[in-house]
């Protein structure tokens, strides 16, 4: 496995490989690699050889220096678990080869970005779009492979993709879950034992809320309603977010739902420390296109 | 010569010059094409094999609606004077190629691109940078050839494409001129005879600066009393900007010059038809690094 740091390099290994036919996929990740970073890679390798991992803690998409500051970094443990992956190259450059010295360029979507994590977190996609932009830049991957985690994140990096035409496929991979279905997050870790014990709530709620549009609820506020209600039984759980909208364009969902629809939630919980709180999102679409309820779909499926 | 419509096919001629081995030039155009812009495809040719020359009158780099209406396309005499030229192939796509339905992605370089047409042109770099952007990711060139007659959108194009990772060096032309002295446009055309007459007050300008400099001159404000009284000789004219700043960074000059300087000029006169008053640039570069007047350097040179 190689590891490179440069864009240069990076770019000249994936020259190499297309010149050779190949079909590359990039797997971004900030690292601290988790079971979920893994469902990633299998699914990129699946579809592309070789398959490059990013590794870049990306300053620009932090809201808070302590944030950034305190995100895990772990890049020996990561490069040994990529290793034994069959990851083919990982990108891991410093800071300064991605925002080299008076770098003063971003990539911004509109829009999309505006709501939930957006208004929570100003320019927290403007960093994300601007570093998404950069790896797909170097990488020249034919397929990049993103986490539906973050739903908004994918929804904003396959606009960029889209929008400035880069050739490339962005595929979104359903959340990896433990046992008890939190979704997996390198935040997790700063959860104190009770925090973690709560911290189902939100796919609790994300269940209930999917549950009852099966059964053919069909009213916007009567579902958030449930949906908080779920959350107030996790005392220590702050809500920053809780919605239904559209789930292609992320506009607010109308009052009695008529079309694909995604709940979104975003909660604190305090930090095992006593640090700054620890803020968790989850999602699901609980209406799929035609307004057929996600878990009615699926029981046609089987 | 190929007329390539979409990024698809672009992306597609390009991979195969690149497995073939070829190196590829890319010239950004609007189209009505003059002698001017086949300077740059020269350049182009001398220095990469295919030579792409895209040809898009981008309509987010336009501040007026009438300005983007009466920018002259001349496609096929321009395709007919390409092919004379020996370009293999050009890039004319329909605006929603490059504009998707939807589209809200932006490129934007923040600082350069404050001043000078920055301020008087508001959006007008973003739509620049934005299309250079889609222009890049679609050609995959390994040069890009642009005229210096738009010194700042040089600088600005230079920073996006460093900042970004773009794999392209940016070239800048020498700008090409009439035998008066008058720098080639295609907004030349719309200048009545009495106005073209007295638009070569740019280049004298640039001409008395240049030479004053070279004498000796260091003063920031006597320099630029030149400037102005060189252009009050030219009655239709109308400065929309007459200043000295850092030729790299493109802040303003300080009342001292003690560094590389560009005079940069922008004046706006009648158009011939009674339409909106026709904007003319031009600069010169009047002292170089280590506070060299260029006229000096020159007269080394030899």
């Amino acid at each position: 496995m190689q590891v490179i740091e440069t864009t240069r390099a990076l770019q000249a290994r994936a020259d190499r490989a297309r010149t050779a036919g190949r079909r590359i996929a990039l797997v971004p990740t900030m690292g601290a690699l988790h079971a979920g970073h893994f469902t990633l890679i299998s699914e990129a390798r699946k579809r592309a050889d070789p398959v490059f991992v990013s590794i870049f803690v990306n300053p620009t998409q932090f809201n808070e220096a302590s944030d950034f500051d305190q995100y895990p970094r772990v890049l020996e443990d990561d490069l040994a678990r990529c290793r034994e992956a069959g990851v083919d190259a990982v990108f891991a450059p410093p800071v300064a080869e991605l925002y080299p010295d008076g770098a003063t360029t971003w990539v911004d979507v509109e829009g999309l970005t505006e709501p939930l994590c957006g208004a929570s977190r100003p320019g927290h996609f403007r960093g994300v779009t601007t570093v998404v932009a950069k790896l797909l830049v170097a990488a020249r991957p034919h397929v990049a492979v993103f986490g539906e985690k973050d739903f908004q994140q994918l929804a904003v990096v396959r606009r960029m993709a889209r929008d400035l035409g880069f050739d490339v496929e962005i595929v979104g991979v359903p959340t990896v879950r433990e046992p008890d279905g939190l979704a997996l997050s390198s935040r997790n870790e700063h959860l104190g034992p009770e925090a973690r014990g709560q911290a189902t709530a939100l796919v609790r709620a994300l269940d209930a809320a999917e549950q009852a549009a099966a059964e053919g609820e069909r009213d916007r506020d009567r579902l958030l309603a449930g949906v908080r209600e779920v959350l107030a039984g996790a005392p220590l759980a702050e809500i920053d977010y809780a919605e239904l909208r559209d789930a292609e364009t992320l506009e607010l969902a109308p009052a009695g739902l008529a079309g694909p629809t995604v709940l979104a939630l975003a909660v604190r919980f305090p930090a095992r420390h006593g640090g700054d709180p620890v803020r968790l999102i989850d999602n699901r679409v609980i209406l799929r296109p035609g307004t057929k309820a996600v878990a009615e779909a699926r029981k046609e499926e089987r």
